[in-house]
């Protein structure tokens, strides 16, 4: 490259790049590459930055707002230039716009008063270890550019393996470091994993014959007309992961043939209609890829029957899914792992790293009964993931990934089975804690009995008390007091300073087809204390008196 | 929790955990919660391990070899274990284990002679901003959980739209912030991307009718008996990622209808063989989803004619996809952007941040053309992302995702046009000169002109130089060197110094029907220098000469 050319393809919008002179080349070329460092000596400027970027990590989790009070019309504004910068080579100048503008009005996901979705304060060493994975960088696609890291991954995924199944050790020694076995597939996030598992389900189920080359090479229209189904379906609760329907659609299933049964009172599926839907699906010749229970619903916490259910997938020999996303490191806990009886039962397994194990963003994983499962989704390349390799890509969704499993490993044997338990433990017991002090204050309305660490509850306008503590509310009543939650949560999310989120439920007591909007309460944060619940609810109660003045 | 109980879950193969005294409990309620930090003050700890971390990440990035010795067969006995561990709350003692075990055996992939594979180094301010945002921990797949970090992903992507499609400013003023309009999705890598592109031309090219609720809702099976098809197809080189065999398995069309084009003598798709491909799947009434260019082949580097496909799409009607995971930031290039020409007419993109953008690995790119198409793969659900919300995670395969986009955004700010521009420059320079040296050398022959900065080339053992130079080897012959250079690579890599990959190629002057093993050398990393490449050729021809010595 002589000179940088005036730049036509951006002509219409953007300044043209002046010719730079010979030494302001010259001077950038200094500059880049001093962005990459050399191999010579540590780059001052790394150290620095690394310490100012420290800093400002310290100082955005130290406080304990959630976030500040601009409105989003107004972020719209400040990030609506899109022009692509020429490129300022001044890092210390980008943390500056980055620190006011972007820091400052982020959601402090590990605030202890942020108790309304599954995100929560991490262990520091899990904040530190993100720079040496990322100093280190490796690819775990294939061993060449991951090596150890595959062996580390598998190991780790043995460990939760063991978690959920607790093989005999003679598997564990066959499996856990044989290139044609898989215990597990480590993902993005849960999504990827449910995917992944109605995917092998998918396929091991319309597989290859003697005359058909099965749905992986032909597709699922032929594979459908060969075995002579009217259509393919997966059934499941209602309270099913919005996932399934990305599944359902993606893998040309199709979200109407995601077959949503009813629960019960404790929002557990109803077996007998999970029975009769079963045999309604093959009544109607309809192929049955999985049934699916939820160890965990994203509203409420709810864990299905996995043992009976684990009984009837087994009587139709279908796939049997559990989607512990959530709720699968409560088998940590001597003192609550009952409440996921049957999931070792289950032909594979989502759980979530980012979720109660307590690592960043981007952790997911599918845990495989059977090690060879996921031979039916292989696929090779003749530049990378050859057969019978020991690359992880043969067998995953994604392809290039990054080493998420030096978390996990690190975090499984820092924290280990005796954290993990504590965290579990606390998290219930807290929860159990803000369900007391709901039931004791008459401006709230406990709607479900918390099954662990999540709880559904609704702040009742004074006049409705009474009703609501005989649940008598009717329709129009519940819709006021809805449109109430509503505005109550939108402006404590606003104010900044605490959070819950709010879902709609089905409440049976108030009839199943009246929507009810609840506060929801996740309480998985260990730095959450008693004195901050106090200080959730106590907000809601102000906001909520306030908005009964303001209408009079 | 009043006690550890001994464990029966994992009794067959753990040592059952004794019950602890209530001070050793809330000894380890105290290191639990120091894991975890407070809000008054800075851990000492973190701070400490920070530094440490920092210390260890330079070493590994500092030494210039590219990985140790030890073989496979030994990481795997090292890792076998799977027992979940108690739990050390030792993290000094998880870091000395962590170099000793893992580190130490890690491909050093920012090493300036690991020119094998994609991975190169990195800016160092990619690994200090990858603690900030694993502290800022958002999940952007909702508002609640990122705020602003949502409006700064759609600024990030508005730049790389212009970058590819370079609209009026109108268009970005009205769509880079508008809750309805997608420009692009971030996804974990190119596979998932190449993935949602087709999932989306599937679900747009067959969607809902007055009387039918469209292939997302009703399946594939339904939607080809609906519009009346034989089957559906997608189109592209056989060049193609294999990712494209992921999406077409996946989304239920068959990797046996992923119909693949042969290619000419620079490895760009034969657009007379497209044209008839094109007729033959219409006139067997078989549903072309899209048609896909490859910008960058995984081999070779080689780009098909992007605006003569764009113009056979665009007859037929169909989806143009083009696969620009490596090749999209030579847009930056004023030098060699001609080389995509067309790509602003295709409906949808892929690009990797992790590649040529020099971002960690995880961050992959959907771009697409117009703003509305991601509708078709819209889902809700009552707890989040709700219909007309800001969330992101509406229109995207993943759920919760990691905040990828500061450093994309990041990345722009600072290295910008400019910069990237000086880098895919530097890039493809310095392959002419692996080229030239390559040419040169008797040793080596040169298989496919580079188009970019991808080098294909294979060693030649003496007693074939003669042959090889008039191209008049047979197939014997080519396997016997095939042979050679698969031996060659292993060789190379374990030896650990250097590193280049080997893929297996048709090479038009030996016969479309003999494949080729080449050495392959991805010139990406901007801290390789001339001598680096020297001494990665070199030591390829002391392997060679060994090798021809031992066989006599």
């Amino acid at each position: 490259m002589k000179e940088i050319q005036s730049d036509t393809h951006g002509a219409a919008t953007q300044p043209a790049a002046l010719p730079l002179a010979d030494d302001m080349q010259e001077q950038m070329r200094e500059k880049l590459l001093g962005l990459f460092g050399t191999l010579e000596e540590i780059v001052p400027g790394e150290k620095e930055i690394t310490e100012r970027i420290f800093s400002i990590a310290q100082n955005f989790l130290r406080a304990k707002e959630v976030t500040s009070g601009v409105d989003l019309k107004t972020l719209h504004t400040k990030f609506q230039d899109s022009q692509i910068p020429e490129g300022s080579f001044d890092i210390g100048g980008y943390l500056n716009y980055l620190t006011d503008n972007v820091i400052a009005h982020s959601m402090r996901t590990a605030s202890p008063r942020f108790i309304g979705h599954m995100t929560s304060a991490l262990p520091y060493f899990v904040r530190a270890l993100a720079t040496l994975t990322a100093a280190m960088n490796q690819n775990t696609v294939k061993m060449e550019t991951s090596k150890v890291i595959t062996s580390y991954e598998r190991q780790a995924l043995g460990m939760i393996h063991r978690l959920i199944y607790n093989f005999p050790e003679d598997f564990y020694i066959e499996h856990t470091q044989h290139s044609e076995s898989t215990l597990g597939i480590v993902v993005s996030g849960g999504t990827l994993a449910n995917i992944t598992a109605l995917w092998c389900a998918r396929n091991s189920s319309l597989g290859a014959t003697i005359d058909f080359a099965g749905v992986e090479k032909e597709g699922l229209h032929a594979a459908l007309n060969y075995y002579g189904y009217q259509g393919a379906v997966v059934i499941g609760s209602r309270l099913m992961h919005y996932s399934f329907e990305k599944a359902a659609d993606v893998l040309g299933i199709g979200t109407n043939n995601l077959v949503k049964v009813d629960v019960d009172d404790h929002n557990r599926i109803d077996l007998a209609a999970l029975r009769r839907t079963v045999e309604t699906c093959r009544a109607q010749n309809k192929h049955i890829i999985a049934i699916v229970g939820v160890a965990g619903a994203t509203d409420s916490g709810s864990i299905d029957p996995l043992s009976e259910m684990a009984d009837i997938a087994g009587e139709v020999g279908t796939h049997f899914h559990v989607d512990a996303a959530w709720c699968g490191p409560i088998l940590f806990s001597e003192q609550h792992k009952h409440k996921l009886n049957g999931i070792d039962r289950a032909d594979s397994v989502t759980i979530d790293g980012h979720k109660q194990l307590y690592l960043t963003m981007g952790v997911g994983m599918l845990m495989l009964r059977d090690p060879r499962l996921a031979k039916v989704i292989e696929k090779q390349a003749r530049y990378i993931i050859r057969k019978g390799s020991f690359d992880l890509g043969r067998r995953s969704l994604e392809g290039s990934r990054p080493d998420r499993a030096l978390l996990l490993h690190a975090a499984l044997s820092i924290i280990g089975r005796r954290g993990y338990e504590f965290l579990i433990d606390e998290g219930i017991r807290k929860t159990q804690y803000l369900a007391d002090i709901v039931r004791a204050r008459p401006e709230f309305e406990l709607l479900i009995e918390p099954e662990i660490n999540i709880l559904n509850y609704r702040y009742i306008p004074s006049r409705w008390r009474e009703k609501a503590a005989h649940k008598q509310l009717d329709r129009t009543e519940n819709e006021l007091i809805n449109d109430f939650n509503v505005r109550l949560q939108r402006l404590q999310r606003q104010a900044g300073d605490s959070f819950v989120s709010r879902t709609t439920l089905n409440v049976h007591s108030y009839g199943d087809d009246v929507p009810i909007v609840a506060l929801r309460a996740v309480l998985a944060n260990p730095l959450t204390t008693e004195a901050d619940i106090e200080s959730v609810i106590d907000e809601q109660r102000r906001i909520g008196d306030r908005l009964e003045a303001e209408k009079g």
